[in-house]
């Protein structure tokens, strides 16, 4: 059940059906493209993901979608498979088996209806491990073997590769290094336990971090005290650090000093060449990149120190996420 | 540079050379043996590894005394190749590459030269790596494509099997759980960083903890009292424990819980079958083996509870050191 590097040259072998399908089924939107075996993305679309309580009704409209854009650029009859990046999706058996923030009840036999809908093999996997995929693909991780891929958005999602194949793990659900615990009886995380990675250095960890900051320092001005305090958003932590706040800055400063922590930790278990940082909160720059990649080399064992690259995605953000679903659909059966 | 599966039909193609010679090189004794394809271990032999101040001077004593057991038991000419266990031995290079407790200074071209005196191929990788490929070959991971080896020992050793393949990373150096820090500002460890998993959960953290305990409980009585403490080893307190020394067991409660939840962390990286646990603590049996259940599947994801083995090696500990070495001598080039 290993999954073989993704390779393009995938053409030579499939002239007839030289395009892949990738779909990104995030909680607000679907969206999906039609890749060629380069990785350019030949065109796209988007349905929303919440309108049909019914599971069959929603393939039904991005089965129609799909098929329009399909015939618009004269690629119906030729996709060679079509890959699936989707919460919790399991690669071994192309379900959704546990309940996660879509509409339809878990389990659902994904790649199963998704297939006899279009006629066409299916895969999926979860939509950190298609990043991984993605980049491996196209984008700075291409010819790397071991890397470990870091989405920062709401949550934090990861993707590890060792010796150029996806960690899959034995039940699919390998790499969910958001849900390490940085911090022992920690912040409260979605998943019910404490201290998880994502409750800090996810986008909604930062806001979190920065309410924290403001009511331990209350004698301290800030920007941040302008916006009611359940209302701060990672977006408006980065325009007050932008804009010079300081408690702001060290929401940033701690931010990226509890992920370089954490990725040193990271380092001692698949010794990575790279690790790539994907995702909205990657957009904050050097603001967050320093302190990570200090707190990084500072907790690094002896042997790995300056020798790990933190390199950040150079994807463009609204084409990766159904890139790097495409790509698993070049090895779909 | 990925390693296959050993497999025990390596007889079919070396009817001629039936036997590899697996070498551990520790600290204090060099154990190696001759076995066969079905692991059977024929015959062992030591050499001291300290008695050579020259690298070159220690093979010598090495291959006169493992070619007199060849001779013995009518194997000479007979050794399809050679495998070898070290502290850092690096599978990639066939070096040690940085300095260990080892009498010679690194780097040391460990295969190259072993391979040129022996005249058969020879591959190295670290002790806990072997010990992970003799289970998979030989022991209780037979037939599993991922699990996680644990050796508790004066240190704390691990290898990470994915996909039925040792994960080397991209250094060779993968693996290295015993460094992943447990607790942040925690214990000073021998590689220079604070709270490393194997200054809590190795035969010295336990000592370690059974001081630190006997300290801070000074009004509780304890028949640890009567050694002085810095002489304690963790064989002590298994034997207060068994006695029923409250200390003591509280040590092991201790022990079992750090290792639990880091297994548990470490479950969410791999997504393992099972954890193998190895070396000289794991024969504490249940004082240990309780907490560390406990621990371990309080600690982990909601998904992964009830599903994840934690397995004790059934390798004879005398044989499994040079059993796991000598699983690398079939795929030595």
């Amino acid at each position: 059940m290993t999954s073989s590097l993704v390779s393009t040259d995938a053409t030579s072998s499939s002239m007839s059906k030289p395009y892949v399908l990738g779909i990104d089924i995030g909680g607000t939107n679907t969206v999906f493209g039609i890749v060629d075996a380069r990785g350019t993305v030949i065109a796209t679309g988007s349905i929303k993901t919440q309108k049909h309580a019914k599971f069959e009704d929603y393939i039904d409209e991005l089965y129609e979608s799909a098929t329009a854009l399909l015939k618009v650029h004269n690629a119906e009859g030729k996709l060679h498979g079509i890959g699936i990046g989707a919460p919790n999706g399991n690669y071994y058996n192309g379900m959704i088996e546990t309940q996660v923030n879509l509409p339809w009840p878990a389990p659902i036999p994904l790649t199963k209806l998704i297939s006899e809908k279009f006629g066409v093999p299916a895969a999926v996997t979860n939509d950190a491990n298609a990043a991984a995929i993605g980049e491996m693909t196209y984008g700075v991780a291409r010819g790397m073997k071991d890397f470990i891929m870091i989405t920062l958005g709401t949550g934090v999602g990861s993707g590890v590769v060792v010796n150029g194949q996806m960690v899959y793990g034995a039940d699919g659900m390998a790499g969910e290094l958001g849900h390490v615990i940085v911090r022992r009886n920690g912040r409260l995380c979605g998943c019910g336990r404490e201290g998880c990675l994502e409750t800090y250095c996810s986008a909604t960890g930062v806001a979190r971090t920065a309410r924290e900051f403001l009511e331990a320092r209350k004698d301290e001005p800030s920007i941040l005290r302008n916006i009611p305090a359940e209302d701060i958003t990672s977006k408006d932590v980065y325009d007050a650090a932008v804009a010079g706040d300081k408690i702001a800055k060290d929401v940033f400063e701690f931010t990226g000093r509890v992920l370089g922590e954490a990725l040193a930790d990271f380092a001692s278990f698949t010794s990575p060449e790279a690790f790539i940082i994907f995702g909205g909160l990657s957009k904050s720059g050097e603001l967050l990149m320093r302190p990570l990649r200090e707190a990084f080399e500072r907790n690094n064992m002896p042997m790995h120190r300056g020798k790990i690259k933190i390199l950040l995605s150079d994807l463009k953000e609204s084409d990766a996420a159904v890139l790097g679903a495409s790509a698993l659909g070049w090895e779909a059966k």
